[in-house]
Formats: C-alpha cells, structure tokens, sequence
C-alpha cells in the first residue's frame, strides 16, 4: 500500500458516497455506477462482486439499497485494501476477500448469494499493448477469461439468483457462451454513446435456474446529441439521474 | 404441386420481380428482401441459399446484382418447384436442388461458395404450437437447429466468403454459439420496428476464416415513429429504399 499522496478521494452518485483510488492506474468511470443502478436487490439480499477493486460498483449499490449483505472479492491487494477503507469511511459493511476468483477461500465457497455483479477488466490480457501500471493492466486486462468469471458467478448464485456484469460490446459472445448451460433467461441493455451509434457496452443480466428466452433490449443512450455540452454535463435524463441522483437505470418489463 | 388457384402472385421491390407463393401456407414477407439487402455480392460471385423457399431472397439479390450464379435448396417440394417456377419467369437462372441441410447431394458438396444466405424458420419445432398447413409448420418451426443451418453454411463457403442470415433476436445466442469456432468477424444488424423499441430481428454477417471482433450495430428501424400512417405506408426512407428501390441495407462501415 501506498500512501495518501498517490490517492484522490473522489464524489460518485453526487455525493452519496466517497471512494479512495490510485492517482494512476484503474480508476472506477462510471461503468460501475451503471452496473450497480442495473441489480433489482432488495434490503436484505446478499450481494457478491467478483473483482470489485476499490469497491465502487458495491458502494454505489449500497447507496441506492441499504440492508444489503454485501461480499467483494478482489485479487489485488491494494484494491483490496482500499475497498475495505472506502466501506468503512461511508459506513457500509462491505466485506472483502483478497482472492482469486479461481481459487476462491472455502468460507466463500460454502455461500451462495442473491446476486451476483462483476465489472471485469475490457480487454484480454495480452490483445493490447500493456499498460504500464501492473494495477492498472490486470483491471484492465484479466488474465481470467469472461466464461471463467461467469462460472464462478453461477457457482455462488442462490436459486433464481442473478448476475449483472457489464463489459464491452464486442466480447458479448464471450459472454453468451459463458451462460449456456450455466444460467438463463438472459436479457442484455446495450449502452450507446449517442443513440443512433453502436453500442460500446452491454449489461448482462441472467438467473440462476432462468428458463426465460434470450432478450435484447433497445440501446440506452449516455449522452444527447449535438447538445454541445462538454464531455460529462451532457448526459441523457435516464443516465444523469442513474449517475447523479442514484436512480435505478430501468430495465424493460 | 397444386393448381394456380392455390397460388397469388405478388410483386417484390417496386415490380422488380413477381413471386408465386402459396395462398395459405409459408408466405416471403419483407425479411428476405432485408437479408437480400444486406449482402454485398458482387456480378461473377456465387451464392448459395439455404432454405430458399419460393426464391425470395435469391430473386431479389439477382434483382440487385446481375450476373450472379445462383443455387437454392429447399426440402420441400412444393416451394423448391415454385422457386424453379418464380426464377424461370423472373428470367433468373436459379439452380434449385431438392434436399435436406444435412444431406447435401454430392455434387453440391463439392462447390464453395461466395456467399451463403438464409432466412431459417423463425421458431424451434415442438416449442410452439403447431401450424395448421404442413408446408408452413416446417417453414416456420423447421426441425433442424440454427447451429446445422451455420454449420453447413461454413462447410460451403469458400475461404473469406461471408455468410448472411436472418433471424428472430432472441434467438442471437444460438447464432452466435453455431459460429463459434467456425466463422468470425461476426457482426450483427439489429432491427427494430421503431427507433427505441427492442430488436425484434438481427441480421448476422459472419466471415469464413475471419479474424475481427464482434461488432453489434445500431438498430435499424423500420417503421418511422408517430405517423399515424397504415401498416405498410410508414416504412422509414432507409427502409422504403431497400423494399421499393432494391438499395443495399447499408451496413457500417
């Protein structure tokens, strides 16, 4: 661990609460802010991030839904650290394993949650050119593939549970195949920049038991277009009150 | 084959060809057209269409391109002669073979091809409730899955050629399970009935040895939202260009 002075402290969800991040290296955007507004849970579910770095999309959660058991699980031990310092400096129990998610501890193992969230990192590790910070390439590169991370989240979900992940458009595939057989009823909102462009992200949800056929809902655009507002006061009124007011993003019926 | 006075006759892209069908039974809507439009063959290439039906499809390509060599299978007989029927009096040389998908005569099973094209039935047999009409059950909920129709797809195309279907969205996960390990550079076109509603359709494109990212496109609408006009008189401008003028889909670049 690194001292302060390598730290910011940073407002999400306007202010609702505060999260300590490396200057350099991964640092939570808003990506986990729209997983967390994503997760229909309810006061008194329990709730597993697999890799949940300095903890942003289970804080965000936490503060939209309070009464929540909340577990994270983060192999870096400096994200690791900085999410149990986030948790108890806005007041969350958030319970943090520095782990693998391969080799998840056998407490962990023996538990089986409501939900399931995970942000994992964009880009396969060794498809990009690496980043020069090691924090900032394993958030940004895995070394585990998506399927994995789909695995393990099927492995801890309750019945009728689900996973939330959001992940880049292009690796949906990846994602798709990782469920077969594992989980269903799998729904995904596409994320565009402006509507009309193809969608950069997508929210996949899926349940535990789900017999549901596969849905695609139409694309949530982040910002208006040709508003000629700059980059972040330019949000669409869904996406501004996902980000600023703590609304949930509002999945289709 | 049965007598004329089962049969109508109706005209495609504006009267730029006529197609006999069926009077009850399985009927070409606008999707062929919106396939045939999503291809980018070229005059000399090849084309292969799975699951030709009456033609649809391969008629309004030859519509689009000229000098195009043609081939369709079909498993019924009924639609196969009608295909022979709609090509011969359209001037289109259609080479029509009477087969199942996963029992190609050996002729065919040697020749590679530019492209193949499909519009497989929309429903899996038996999850449905069945058709009254024989033809029309097995053209709407066929008895061979997606992954066959992708599998033989692949096995004909010649190296780089690309593979255009047409599907129901929710069925994007079976697609896109048939193409693993097959074909790649997928992309898909979804299509919506109006700007903001879900894809109810995709068009994949999925190259033979391609090595690109998946890429999922901004939804197409079809309909143009609020005006009030009859079914059929409201398509949007891109839309109405491809069903009246035969003008290519348009796909990203």
């Amino acid at each position: 661990m690194t001292g302060d002075a390598d730290l910011t402290r940073n407002a999400f969800l306007g202010g609702r609460f505060h999260l300590w991040q490396p200057r350099r290296g991964y640092r939570a955007g808003v990506d986990p802010l729209l997983l967390a507004a994503s997760v229909p849970a309810r006061a008194g579910q329990s709730v597993l991030e697999l890799g949940c770095g300095a903890g942003a999309a289970s804080l965000a959660l936490a503060a939209r839904v309070p009464g929540l058991e909340l577990t994270g699980v983060e192999l870096q031990h400096r994200y690791a650290g900085l999410a149990r310092r986030n948790a108890a400096e806005n007041g969350v129990e958030l319970a943090v394993t520095e782990a693998d998610l391969g080799a998840l501890p056998p407490d962990l193992r023996q538990l089986r949650f409501d939900h399931v969230i995970a942000n994992p990192p964009y880009f396969v590790a060794g498809a990009h050119s690496p980043a020069r910070d090691g924090g900032r390439r394993v958030a940004l590169g895995g070394e585990t593939p998506l399927g994995d991370w789909i695995a393990v989240a099927a492995r801890r979900l309750a019945p009728r549970g689900l996973l939330h992940m959001i992940q880049r458009a292009e690796r949906l595939p990846e994602m798709l195949a990782g469920c077969a057989g594992r989980l269903g009823s799998v729904e995904i909102l596409p994320l565009c920049a402006r509507q009309g462009d193809a969608p950069g992200l997508v929210i996949l949800r899926a349940r535990k038991d789900g017999r549901g056929q596969f849905r695609m809902h139409a694309a949530v655009a982040m910002h208006d277009a040709g508003a000629g507002l700059p980059q972040g006061k330019d949000y669409t009124a869904r996406i501004a009150a996902v980000l600023r007011d703590g609304a949930p993003i509002g999945w289709p019926g």
